[in-house]
């Protein structure tokens, strides 16, 4: 064919008709559920408009890869980096290879990461959500293309895909629970400043924990930090300006936990005599301040392998599943309390 | 066009020559630098078999992607999660998207990522090479496609590709005249198990030191470690064992580094006045420990920033060069010298 004819396209048939070219693909492709009359109403517009489907082209899109993709929104903090190193270990078993993308944090470029994906014929995506990702909108393209997706650790607020969580309920209140066990009466609270569900969950399990313990919920004994260790130290020296100082921290990272550390030790307040921490994440880093940092351990080995799980058995079957699943965390004990 | 005709592709006018099919496609596209008469050969067997380019396919191909790839051996070291962050945060600036992949330090699956990175159409590779990686024999297929890459941190050890390396014998150099100028007489060396040149030269920069302060080099003072904090306590335990124990160590890791203090402090070996301790990477977790680890800083920003511009300058003259950067290191000077 000459190189001047520019051939019909099906984003020429989505335009015509004002829908999402997805669709029509779909419907060219008799793929996906779609009401008969729509399928027809394209197909006979595709002929209409004279659009040939390219053999060459639908090969391609029709070729089973053995592609995964894993989205975040951090490759730094150790959760994250932790979790894709295990995960590809997993997935090469399988025989998968698997490629990586970071959101950082945010929603419009986890968009453009999602909507990328199509292109690279991935066989499933495993996704863990930018702070700001309420709803999965824009995940619904993976529906139209029959993509398996699995969120992990942090899924939109609403969503029908797989999913497999951690009970950072349970996670808070556990750490909450011990800390008073062990005889502390004031417990604060250290959260990040994002607003995402999780640490909202660790929030409640915090509240939770004093209430079936018969102690009240103080504003002043909650606050907000960054995400690192200079963040953690910095409200740590709010806390204990406080008139009533806490006895007890819970911190939702082991960084901000590290960083509380520094700031005690540094004005001569014995950890845990005088103030208990706990942080949640299970870093290496936990280990190497003194005295080492007691952690909620959300068990990335399980939570791969429950993904791969739920991912591998959407892609065998070839359909798309709701399921969840929650791991529970476990706390591992060590000298900060 | 008839969906049973099976078109004469590529591959089979390349089966026909034995030859390479990137060569046939290079012939066929006259890009690439390439001998008249093969190019010529490869043409004419082409239109005895009946090859037609196909127009789409070939607009796929040269399309203008978006998309950088970047490689790593392993994401878990702080070093690596934090380029990878940083080097997103730049691309993006400059309107590019990155897809991230791992080869788990195992030149096969580094092999299978390069090659896979031909059919995403990306527009440049950032790669740090596995540590059995020797020769870049498998990144010759970017070449042949005219990809720009460039080697970070790892380079094979004969290229022609562009890269950026730090100077790993001087940051050994200056950690260990800092810790003799400071009155210590006897530097251990604590390495990993890995061979890769940046660890060898690292070692020649102990050696060259000492040499240049007028001390021997004996072998009871290095030993090789693992990779983690668990690895540098039990090593440190064996140097501190000697008849004639050390009074400085340098680490090939910041983990390693902190896996010593660990061990000294629990041996109530004080630091840094019994002994000193340097670490390399300038890891976070350099903070967590007690006194603070000094540590070889690679300023990850700088070499970001230098990989950017290696690759950026290729990408925009549509030309593969050959430059090599090194990146001068810095001490950050803490609690631990």
């Amino acid at each position: 064919m000459s190189e001047n004819i520019k051939p019909v396209t099906i984003k020429d048939v989505a335009k015509e008709l004002g829908i999402h070219h997805v669709t029509v693909s779909r419907a060219l492709r008799n793929t996906g559920s779609l009401k008969a009359e729509t399928r027809e109403l394209i197909k006979k517009t595709a002929n209409e408009l004279g659009y040939k489907p390219n053999r060459l082209a639908r090969n391609f899109r029709n070729k089973k890869s053995d592609v995964l993709a894993v989205v975040v929104p951090d490759l730094r903090p150790y959760f994250f980096s932790k979790y894709i190193s295990d995960f590809i270990e997993v997935a090469q078993k399988e025989g998968y290879s698997v490629m990586i993308f970071q959101s950082s944090e945010k929603a419009d470029l986890e968009k453009e990461i999602i909507d990328s994906l199509i292109g690279y014929r991935v066989m499933g995506v495993v996704a863990s959500v930018a702070k700001d990702t309420v709803h999965e909108n824009h995940f619904d393209v993976l529906k139209q293309e029959q993509i398996p997706y699995v969120f992990f650790d942090r899924a939109p607020e609403q969503t029908k895909a797989s999913q497999i969580l951690v009970n950072n309920f349970q996670g808070a209140y556990d750490a909450v629970t011990a800390m008073l066990k062990s005889g502390k009466k004031r417990i604060a609270y250290i959260s990040t400043n994002y607003e995402h569900k999780i640490f909202q969950d660790r929030l409640l399990g915090y509240k939770q924990a004093l209430k079936d313990n018969g102690l009240p919920y103080l504003e002043e004994l909650v606050v907000k930090g960054g995400f690192f260790m200079k963040d953690g130290f910095d409200v740590t020296k709010t806390l204990m300006a406080l008139k009533e100082k806490p006895d007890g921290i819970l911190a939702v990272r082991d960084e901000i936990g590290i960083g509380a550390i520094k700031y005690l030790k540094e004005n001569g307040i014995r950890i845990p005599e005088d103030v208990a921490v706990i942080g949640f994440d299970n870093d290496p880093m936990g280990v190497a301040c003194e005295p080492e940092l007691t952690t909620v351990d959300q068990s990335v080995p399980s939570m791969v392998e429950g993904t791969f799980d739920l991912l591998l058995r959407q892609i065998k079957n070839n359909s798309l599943n709701f399921e969840k699943k929650l791991i529970e965390p476990k706390i591992i004990f060590r000298g900060s309390v």
